[in-house]
């Protein structure tokens, strides 16, 4: 009677990417009402020192991406940070959500026990699975896709908490 | 082989709500450094819509408590929001990490299947505990400690991502 590890993680990241989707959508019926290109957005930030937008998108979905990867024990697929525009950005997460959805539960469920590793920028960092899943990759990945909502918010796009969680049925 | 629900849960709150302590210590000792009141934080907002940095830190011990005693089918203690001082939400971020490692996590394991209803400005909503603690309780406690994160970074505190974690050993 428990939670399995696949069920504990791509469920979690698919239905907040799906959201960020949305926001972003959101953000450019926005800039088109405002008329303003939506574009300008792309490089935000809340503080100087804080990353852009594109880069929280970008976080969020390798931060997603690596923790199926890492879990399942396989190599996961490359994407360049090169997206320019907001459309590009709905296809990174589209491409985000395609691969974690494509690795089969049962290569992640059981990997609770399992070490997993991580780059740092002093080495490295290793976990078990369960430790890497709640205290590392479900943070950060939260940390990325809220920093990207508040971004959008403090930006006077019309978002809200519905948004944010998505439709509960 | 899977994640019980306290540890997928408990856990969790624990160590974001130690950081959470952790921030605020920071952003008074960034506030007397650049010698100003640290409380004129408490009222800030990322967008004038958006809640202040006090309700950020009540929301979040509150999702913290909520969660916990309604998956263990418990009387959640009242704390009013009654707080005006950094001082006080460090005493209300204390008594929910108390609070939330009270309760036996015999009460907590077990409960991914069980039916946990929630009030909803329309009515209730009612999810299965996984559920609930997946896509509601965890997203929304994420929610407001990042954005009381935000809210710091966006002051001028010095936080980074390993404040945002806390220690990995």
């Amino acid at each position: 009677m428990s939670i399995s590890m696949h069920s504990a993680s791509v469920p979690v990241f698919v239905r907040m990417l799906g959201n960020l989707l949305h926001w972003l959508d959101k953000a450019e019926a926005n800039a088109q009402s405002r008329k303003f290109d939506a574009g300008v957005l792309l490089s935000t930030r809340l503080a100087p020192d804080m990353l852009p937008l594109t880069r929280q998108v970008q976080i969020a979905c390798d931060t997603a991406k690596f923790a199926v990867a890492r879990l399942a024990g396989v190599e996961s697929p490359k994407f360049e940070d090169s997206e320019t525009s907001i459309a590009e950005l709905r296809e990174r997460i589209r491409k985000t959500l395609d691969y974690v959805q494509s690795v089969p539960p049962a290569q992640i469920d059981g990997t609770e026990g399992k070490d997993v590793t991580v780059p740092r920028r002093d080495g490295t960092m290793t976990f078990t699975g369960e430790v890497y899943l709640k205290h590392y990759a479900l943070p950060n990945f939260y940390f990325h896709a809220t920093t990207a909502y508040a971004l959008l918010r403090h930006n006077g796009v019309d978002l809200g908490k519905v948004d944010y969680l998505g439709a509960l049925k």
